[in-house]
């Protein structure tokens, strides 16, 4: 499998999540609805961009505390490499959050682009000041022990209503997350690039007085 | 049906949909909650302010793209005269974003006021640098094509639970969006503004000292 | 009952809800959710804190006016005192705003803390300009008129899923709202300052380039 | 206002829900659907049939209960006529059942025509037994006691979300329950008896071999 | 692409729609969650069977009339032939039923198998008499003219969250409803009565004393 | 801990849901909501009766089949035995069916009572005939193979919202399902039965003519 380096997720930050979308519905197909995540999924403040490869967790509802608690949440972040993008589900569950300051520190630490989550996060005026990327569905403090637990590492997850599989590569800005398959994230990013000189034409030629309907026949994208 | 200025839609500005809310009821019965859109619709940034006529699009989802895509859309942008406020929904789907940068950059340029969805947006980031008042429920990056048709123009719609017919003055503020029926706007601006100076005289009672109940007593206002 | 004074509240201030809420959990068991509210329940504007004695209102969804608009909900503001903090419940309706910009002023003036409401306010900018600390579940500009009444006051109730005793001690931050029965206030607040200062060396551990295993098993928290 | 009699009681038990809607909407205009209760709302046993004049109740979650439990409901069953329907609505609470076997046996034992809920009943069994009619959203088995309060009686209330005045004419069968106003009650009732007969040459023609489009330029009516 | 007879449908019939899902899972993958739809759509009686080719509708939430009201609903039926079921979806809207007794008097009488809504229906009785299949989310009596539109026949449609395209060969009973791609319907049947087989020998396995593990080793089929 | 019985799960299938959640109630507090699972948890068919002690299982939602589908439900259904209900929560995932006719099929010959789920069943006209009483919240063909796994048997688990612990005595009819703690389940059985005993004189006072009112102040049951 092609490999994603730093430069190709910086060229990926530049861009924007729509003009991602545009090109996967093109390539994809326009069913391809399991690559766009939620709209609930939202950065944890303005401005939040996030790319990487996609470590994932499997959190799962629980009503016991296991022996030790944490466990596989802990040996997920130490094992976060540069460049790597932990994303983790709650699996629907929005009674405690799996994520917060000293998780955010610890990933940040081992050189993490940030954090995705189909869940919760806590301590939140701390990983804003840490400038880390994290995108949630909510925010509340109860932690997670006893009431979720992770149960997988590196498996498929469903975040947001999206298909993750480990190696995934996430990209998330103010509008949303995306997931694209690491297999032709080199193309994704390529198209991408060239749809963003169109739209930039577009917007020109708008401010030069012209209709929505002229300049979408002159460049086919909207 | 009466001329609505932009004189009148500048006095609106000034209000706040609160004290309108409180005069529609007394003008139109306490259960004309038709006329509030529901809480989920919300100012994309802090202090978005949007006065205006609507002029509305119906959305719905559907599951193959149009021969023309955007068609509708692209038509209701290029109608747009200054004072109007584009007004859509989305029936519902939560799926697309109807809206987006290339949209608000058009109906801006037309002399448009803002845009009030029952659905969702993407391109944030742009819109908020234009400065053009954006009111949804939810931010995406996924584009319509092929997942929401705009099948009608210049229908009534229901938007955030209130109807909405074309003509109607919407008022939307940081504390949600409202929609006076044209023929009685020139009344509710002038209430308004009565209301908002009982109000200050009120305010200023507590502040030296006054409890609640006796200011409630003096202004029969809340 | 213990006394709750201003220096403990002021303590409690310079916490954070999630060491609050690990405390909880070790001393009232883990299945405590009752005391941590849904994270529905946001701060009107960030960097919001609130930490007081609760007073409480029971709101339920009615459809006509009462002879008497607003009487128990302006004689619960006139009776707060320094250190309350006014906590409502709109029993699940979202079709009116109970609490606003006049409420916030008279609740200021009497020195409360600041509110906690199930439900919607109104007034946000003015609230905000105020720098009272209001939580809610939502926003919008409809007043309660013969929407809602409020019918008890200082009764038992439940907001955000948990249960408010009148005289609990609430706490609000950027994370949420937690619950703290009197009774145990003194104690929590001090639990939860020595687990701040073991958190502070877990982070100062991880910043030395600790693995957050190697932490967890030296401090025994996360 | 009109007196309702048995005999318009059973001339509307033997028409159907659905003819009277039709009618309605004719009459009151196409967005009536204020008189029509959600599909949600279920009759206990199929083939349950309730036409009669609405008492209400307003019943509201609380969390403590009151010094004489079950005061107002019993009050409300103990004056119910022949003819009377009792409707009464939890507000949204679905905690506990409002409604059981007791209450059944008391109200049919005072000649009521059948209880319609925006909420929940229990004793199920018994009821069916009974043959009353009792249409609700759910069933559960725990009672109301510290969960639920009716705080008034035959205000208007909203059920199921259509508004029920105190005296009107409440029927439902398989397909729902509908609101009639108590003052077009006799005339709804004609119309809808002639609405019966074009739909029953419709189906005849339809036997014929007619198609539904001709059938409908013939009758007007689908 | 293959002629689906009247003889592969009996066939259908006499299968139950679990080993269905079962062997489509295996032809289609793990995640073909496409071709069931939810839970929440049911049977309008016991026992209820339908399998045919889709004849498909969509319709959107409207606010006003069109002009010649239930046009397409009414082109649908006409043109329904011996072999076909109607699909329809409502898009989401629960405010009223597209589906009735004339609708069902008249496929019938074309030789429709059936229908299957995403949506509602009325004159329950009168259907269930019928003895026509129909399967729906609800059951309420207002009527569509005026809240509910037909836009397009026969065009890709989202049912209960399963895709069908026309033609698809639909299958419902009391456990739901399956959509099997026209392409492979014939090998669906084949496959799923071989399963059929298996489990029969499976259950007989256990009423001889069998556990399940050891009739699991045996079968490979659950 | 206190042996249960078959004469002990005889005497209270005789009894019913509502008279249980009353003696809870009055033993256990007002607040005990966490015995009495929610509304949506229902019989299959009417009139099933369901009395055994828990054995648990915790299904979540996956993404990936794992190396031996349904190890852990086919090891729980084996190690039933006579008295036990199978008590099991998909937490909340409905996209599949965790039972069915097989483990229905096997559960009964190792004589289990019943089977409760906060999840989805289907083979419901094979579990029917069959009459083993199963309670669920919905009814779907799909299998769970790669969409849900059992990963713990007999640990503590929420169903229906109410906390099961293995062992804990479960009470189902149609009204619902009740949790009963089995350290208190005989002398629970013991209060039921006198109760009914009250409620069956209340009903002969109210067929002799008796008030509600009366009838409540004589024997303090309702």
């Amino acid at each position: 499998m092609e490999q994603i380096g730093m430069e190709l997720l910086h060229r990926l930050e530049r861009l924007y999540t729509g003009v991602i979308c545009d090109v996967l519905d093109a390539e994809l197909g326009l069913r391809n609805n399991v690559s766009i995540m939620s709209h609930e999924i939202r950065p944890l403040y303005p401005g939040a961009v996030v790319a990487g490869c996609a470590v994932t967790a499997l959190a799962v509802p629980v009503c016991s505390a296991p022996e030790i608690p944490y466990e596989k949440q802990m040996a997920m972040i130490d094992s976060l490499r540069p460049g790597d993008v932990a994303v983790l589900t709650q699996s629907g569950a929005m009674t405690a959050s799996l994520w917060g300051g000293l998780l955010s520190a610890g990933a940040k630490q081992k050189g993490a682009q940030g954090a995705v989550l189909d869940g919760i996060t806590r301590d939140t005026m701390e990983i804003i000041q840490l400038s880390f990327p994290v995108f949630v569905k909510g925010i509340a403090p109860g932690n997670s022990k006893g009431r979720l637990d992770v149960i997988e590492l590196n498996v498929p997850i469903i975040c947001g209503g999206a298909s993750v599989n480990p190696g995934d590569v996430i990209f998330g800005d103010n509008d949303g997350v995306v997931v694209i398959p690491r297999g032709i994230a080199v193309d994704i990013v390529r198209l991408a690039e060239e749809k963003r000189e169109k739209e930039r034409l577009f917007k020109k030629g708008l401010e030069n007085g012209g209709n929505l309907a002229e300049m979408f026949t002159a460049y086919r994208a909207l």
